[in-house]
């Protein structure tokens, strides 16, 4: 049975409710690209799936980069002469410049207010700012509590470590009857943010548990990585391998409700972008088709030149369009479960078609066979045809081992679904076989890899 | 001369009453895929033109098919109990299901009503329709026939018979300077219906008939058969030799007074393609040229996967677009002398440019020759060069042995007409040559020929 | 420092007052394609910039043509039986016709006609007319001069020489870094014409002295010489090494104040087609590209098949769609000097771009190289990057050896400047290196020439 279609039975509002509580279960952790946050984090998507936790030391080289020293915070506040919290990290864990050194001092506000993040126009929101790789401390705070500061003394503590430790990441691996792997990534680092990071990490780890025992033809890569750096560290320990990767998506902002955009890999036509193309535009009239850029997500290391793989960008409102991105409004109320579980759903349509995807020999090529004497032609001539025995002439005219599924979809402009039910019955009627060791487009995408690696 | 030049000077009224008397004296006979209909039909045109006719036995093997038993049919009706004919085969050969096994009873009209066909929104108007390779017997009859049967016995009789036979084509063979070959094909297995089948085969015929006797470059073959089952049975029988066809067309709904319409064959590119392309947009703002798709007349067998011809489809009206196709009103009313005319003009301009399509090579491709000396340019310098002299800029340019002059016209905008005229001009001054052996293309089509068949 | 901004640095308004003083000198002097007054022209510029002279004799063959005669012209009239000059060659040179035999005689007007050339559309403007290759006479005058004219009888005085000599062009060779040259080629053999030769002379001239002494990637040859006949010598003399032309333009008609206009080369696609394409519509909202075509001016020859050289055409507006064109209101008020300023500018930003436009490949080719510690990078987290930090992000991404930065300009839509500044930046940090002598597409463009010639 088609993929979709079991989800589908499964029952989307039951999905999209379970998909909200696990997000809402992880939202308040204070995560970060290393730490106890992202362990805790991946210790409960480990209740719900297999997941191999990999540790990689502090300073350990992973190609230009070096894994940084592990950070973990358990307080932080500033604190007015009066002995109250003005800014507590115990209410948002945003309020912390994210990596912040520790920090224990009494200052004037003079001395403070470099220190101190916010946006001006959003005088309500507190901002998320981070500094990974240079040393510092600062805290997030809306525009009002900080016109609110008077002049004067504050206690300012942060009490955070920054120490060696480790970089910590998570991995499911579901084996499928080809070594050739799709791959799942998403960044598991950001602290209470709910579109930007709890989104695709939850949509992730539930089509990992869909997915998980079924019968694949492709192998699937689940990674829950920190950005950039985790993606980095990934790869580098990956590299001989990461060429399996024949197909990939990046999960992120998939929980409000804008309309779904799909960001090509840098090939800009490989088999994920033309199967993300058709799905998006299949299932929705409002979705977009967004090109490449070496800007975004963790795309950005997965299309180096040096790896160049087949990995894309699966979004609703992209990243920095909308206003609550990466502040504290990109909360719990900002993503919903219908979205969630609409995007689970784009996510299996989509490797529903790269799952089915294969190329076919017409076993009859010499005109066409004749399907009435086989019961998949009409009965009475003179009447024209449905789109069934239609989708039966285009996969008979185009399966010449070149064409593969998704080609007809895109050249006859019939449902996929339509078209791969017409490949099935003319199979088990003897009149197509599959290409041997089909895996429709990695020889070209092979040949490519050659050349740009 | 090139051949339209021709053809206009016989005037077009003329070849226009002839075409449509051809098709008057065609229409009467009940033609079906086998038997004496097409027969005599083809009879008829053998008057005309050479015609070779050929015979396949019921039995014989073609491909996944086999040739069905040979239909005739004598008489049909449906009797009221005081002896009146209600329908009667002798007054409209559409009222019996085409290839109904015999049946002589009387029944009443309960038994009789599932053998009935009508047309609902059209109720004055009688279908077609037919039931070739499913042995079943009934009656087409317009709606209001049969609202106005009342219940009770009705003499059903049909005076057919199915049984071992033959299936009959005509095959009229033009050689030409070289043995590459251009297919025309119509079907001639419809009864009284005009517009599909009898225009197709009327101009085909006309148009054999006035290649008939010149000297031309390609060898021209054409086919009046039953369509799917003749054009199968012909490919079945030509297989080792139908690589020759290296430009086709089939012809089909081309009396109505429609714009003109060209579907591409299953390549896309084709020379016939472009060249179908280039002339209708010349002659006709209103023509359109429609994408290949397996569904239609014959050129779905010449383009299954395993052959994979370049032959197109004319069409003005398409077929299965208009309410008229496949009823009784596809009659002799709704086709007109000057649309038949036309449309063997517009086949007589797309062999033109076929004819015609050379590349050369510049002989003189070192800046431009001098092309005063020779008085092929204007005589005072300042002002501008009319289309006749920027022709000629454009065939010395482009003719490095890669471009035909169909690429010359495609890119320049220049009508074929005057390009060609340029391209005689500049050879008779010793400016060029023609490429040794040029086919025009068909170079690239053997090429892929190889990789499909 | 990037060349344009050097000329910016001059000052555009001196630089147009002195290209207008420049074409001002020369505007007086009767040009032809042989004879004194090219050869003064040439003297004027030799002033400027280095520049050899080259003499043809008469009868050189060069590929199909010869070298004419050479004409020279001290005076020529037509004078009314009272002795007044009606139409006087010392008043405006275009009252002869370019290339008049000598004629000295009296006949009545009804003689004269034949030889007599006007615009009746433009009744105060004199034509510009030639006949190079066919021995005549004639004056050009205006409508009204010439309907002026009484019936009666006139001395008819053209006082030229049409005698073995020479053809005169001047080259200017600037040697670069690399033996692959940039061509810069306009006619010299226009009489007073001021849009329609000047412009592009001028304009030639002064880039060839703002280029002199530079360091440049490419040596560039700047020919001057007599349209047509002029550039067929010049190709027939330098036949075996014209293929070291890489990329070339002809100047023409670029005083005016219309919008720019390139029109591509024969190739379409060459690097100079990309490069104008791009400068264009970076410094212009109303500039157009134009397809090429073979009729022009001498892109016509460099553009034959035979060699098929990467030569566009820089225009302000296209001749022979302004009415001034080819007329005596081509003059000095026809150009102005921020126009003639603004159109060197756009030569220097093309060539700006040529000289830049290099291949890189990323030395950090697995995933992006931590710009952060370089100071490449933003340094708080979570904000979003600017454009320069984004044209590091593609330059990165796309430097696989295989994109140029003009590639990497098309695809991101980042200015040229932006993306080299990035270029220039990441190489000074180690992070990219330049592909081994390499010419940014003259690869290809080796390929298509052996392909061609």
């Amino acid at each position: 049975m088609p993929l979709l279609k079991e989800l589908d039975e499964k029952g989307l509002g039951v999905v999209g409710r379970d998909l909200y509580r696990f997000a809402s279960e992880l939202y308040p952790i204070c995560r970060s690209i290393t730490g106890n946050g992202i362990r805790s984090t991946l210790n409960r998507i480990q209740l719900q799936i297999p997941l191999e936790i990999s540790e990689v030391p502090t300073g350990t080289p992973v190609f230009d980069w070096v894994v940084p020293k592990e950070w973990n915070i358990r307080d932080a506040y500033i604190k007015a002469a009066n002995g109250e919290r003005l800014v507590d990290f115990r209410k948002c864990n945003l309020h912390v410049l994210n990596y912040s050194v520790p920090v224990h001092a009494t200052m004037p506000l003079s001395k403070l207010r470099p220190h101190l993040f916010t946006i001006p126009d959003k005088p309500d929101w507190i901002p998320y700012r981070t500094s990974y790789y240079r040393e510092d401390w600062g805290f997030c705070l809306s525009h009002n509590q900080m016109l609110a500061l008077a002049e004067g003394e504050y206690e300012v503590c942060i009490d955070s470590t920054l120490e060696d430790g480790h970089l910590t990441y998570g991995e499911s691996y579901l084996p499928g009857r080809s070594r050739d792997e799709v791959l799942i990534s998403c960044h598991a680092c950001h602290p209470s943010l709910a579109n930007d990071n709890l989104s695709g990490l939850s949509v992730a780890t539930f089509l990992a548990q869909f997915l998980s025992g079924r019968d694949l033809r492709y192998s699937y890569r689940f990674l829950f990585i920190p950005g950039t750096i985790g993606a980095i560290a990934w790869l580098a320990r990956n590299r001989e391998t990461a060429g399996r990767i024949g197909h990939g998506l990046v999960l992120t902002c998939i929980g409000d409700d804008g309309p779904f955009h799909y960001k090509k890999s840098r090939r800009g036509n490989a088999e994920i972008d033309r199967a993300a193309a058709y799905v998006l535009a299949e299932h929705s009239e409002s979705s977009q088709i967004v090109e490449f850029t070496p800007y975004g997500y963790d795309e950005r290391q997965y299309c180096s030149p040096g790896f160049n793989l087949p990995v894309g960008c699966l979004m609703r409102s992209v990243w920095g369009t909308f206003p609550e991105y990466h502040t504290s409004a990109d909360n719990l109320e900002f993503i919903r479960p219908p979205q969630l579980a609409g995007s689970l759903r784009m996510c299996v349509a989509i490797l529903d078609v790269l799952e089915n995807n294969r190329r076919y020999r017409n076993l009859s090529p010499y005109c066409e066979p004749q399907l009435g004497r086989r019961n998949l032609y009409r009965t009475t001539g003179g009447n024209t045809i449905g789109t069934d025995i239609n989708a039966r002439l285009w996969v008979l005219n185009l399966s010449d081992g070149e064409h593969s599924l998704l080609d007809i979809v895109e050249r006859s402009g019939i449902p996929f679904a339509t078209i791969r039910e017409a490949a099935d019955l003319l199979s088990q009627n003897g009149l197509l076989s599959v290409i041997p060791g089909d895996g429709g487009g990695r020889e070209a995408w092979h040949e490519e890899k050659e050349k740009c690696v």
